[in-house]
């Protein structure tokens, strides 16, 4: 079994491990805690981080299957994954299919509002800046990454991989709503990277709009955990036996 | 003489008016008062006015001898201008030829810094949300503005605008380092509206970098009449003739 190494990078929602005489991979683990509004608000609950974990890896196995290459290599124990090291394009890509969060805040539109086709926004990771959302030419014409001339190419991804989550959860019964991506650079080029988890996207039920991802935390609506235990139990009912399968 | 009409709308640097008996124009006049930081700042000069009412004219009057429409017709009084009545698109759109204000804050970058091609922004024109930063993308898919489909057109208009007045500028021995327009349309299409005075504007001595625009104001540096005077009297020294000439 690989052996985890020195702690590389604490987040909101996981730590970041190298692995042991193999500096081309990483280890993931999904912590219990929960935070919104930059870390001012704080909560956790037992089994969160597994959960996180299970949405995460499902997630990133389905998208191999469809030929959407990501860091995701093997699950291990129940709250972490080992996955390739890549060097991560500080953006936050975010693909909206319906307007909410702080995007219908900013521009005072009502949550809920359907959008005629998916909109990409980005956003430029800097913590102390707060993460300020930024356009294609800002990133372009002020240089805020290193690989702007990779632009093109994030957003095919982002609008392919968007594609294909819908599809994902809404076979689950789940509506995409939106969600965030990160990516990397290997070797080999550009991969998606970081998590996808009840954390960081809108997961609505397809049936009532019951609301399952983080909002139900940020908002203080309750019943945290009966959302996130929800989205695995669906996403798993319809792919687990596939991708087990697939994969052995 | 045309005759004043009841008040339209007072903004933090004008009035603006109808005229009796021509539905067809409006006329603009140009406060003493000065704002910054959505009004919590508040001051003021005797002739302000006169002297924003004099660069928008001669800006407006030479974009007019270069072929960009915009809905200038005449000057009445110190303070006035007669101008075609527009309806008036809500964005505000900001060419910025060198990094500054609020863009440089944003994102943590320095003031000054040089952009390898001009950077075009977009800021949705609502008070009560701030006027926030918006991209391309979020105007067309959540109809932000019912033109959306002048949006290619105010781009290059927005371009062209900034090439012409970039010379403009340079020719009396001021860098244009940032400036706000705002586009109206009317039954003949788009067009340049609202106002471009040192209030709008970021302009800076060719010789020594000595700021003269509304920034001696937000930050407190002094000297702000001394500031647009300089700007006035050298735009005048080398346009205000020709242009004089011209429209004889």
């Amino acid at each position: 079994m690989l052996k985890k190494g020195p702690l590389l990078y604490e987040g909101k929602g996981k730590k970041v491990h190298s692995v042991e005489g193999h500096s081309d991979r990483i280890i993931l683990f999904f912590k219990d805690s929960l935070t919104a509004y930059e870390g001012a608000k704080k909560g956790s609950f037992t089994g969160k981080g597994a959960i996180c974990r299970n949405v995460f890896s499902l997630v990133f196995r389905y998208l191999k299957t469809q030929g959407v290459l990501n860091h995701w290599i093997e699950d291990r124990g129940a709250e972490e994954s080992v996955c390739l090291k890549t060097h991560i394009i500080p953006l936050e890509v975010v693909i909206r299919n319906r307007l909410a969060g702080s995007t219908a805040k900013r521009l005072g539109l009502e949550e809920g509002n359907s959008i005629p086709s998916p909109l990409l926004e980005y956003y430029y990771k800097k913590d102390e800046l707060h993460d300020p959302f930024v356009s294609e030419d800002q990133i372009i014409q002020l240089s805020l990454i290193k690989e702007k001339n990779i632009l093109p190419e994030i957003k095919t991804q982002a609008f392919l991989i968007n594609e294909k989550l819908k599809a994902f959860f809404s076979e689950a019964g789940i509506e995409l709503i939106d969600f965030k991506m990160e990516f990397g650079t290997t070797s080999k080029g550009l991969i998606l990277a970081d998590d996808i988890t009840p954390d960081s996207c809108r997961l609505w039920d397809m049936k009532d709009g019951w609301r399952m991802d983080k909002d139900r935390f940020r908002q203080g609506w309750g019943q945290v955990e009966k959302g996130y235990q929800t989205i695995l139990e669906k996403i798993s009912q319809r792919w687990k036996k596939e991708l087990d399968e697939g994969l052995s």
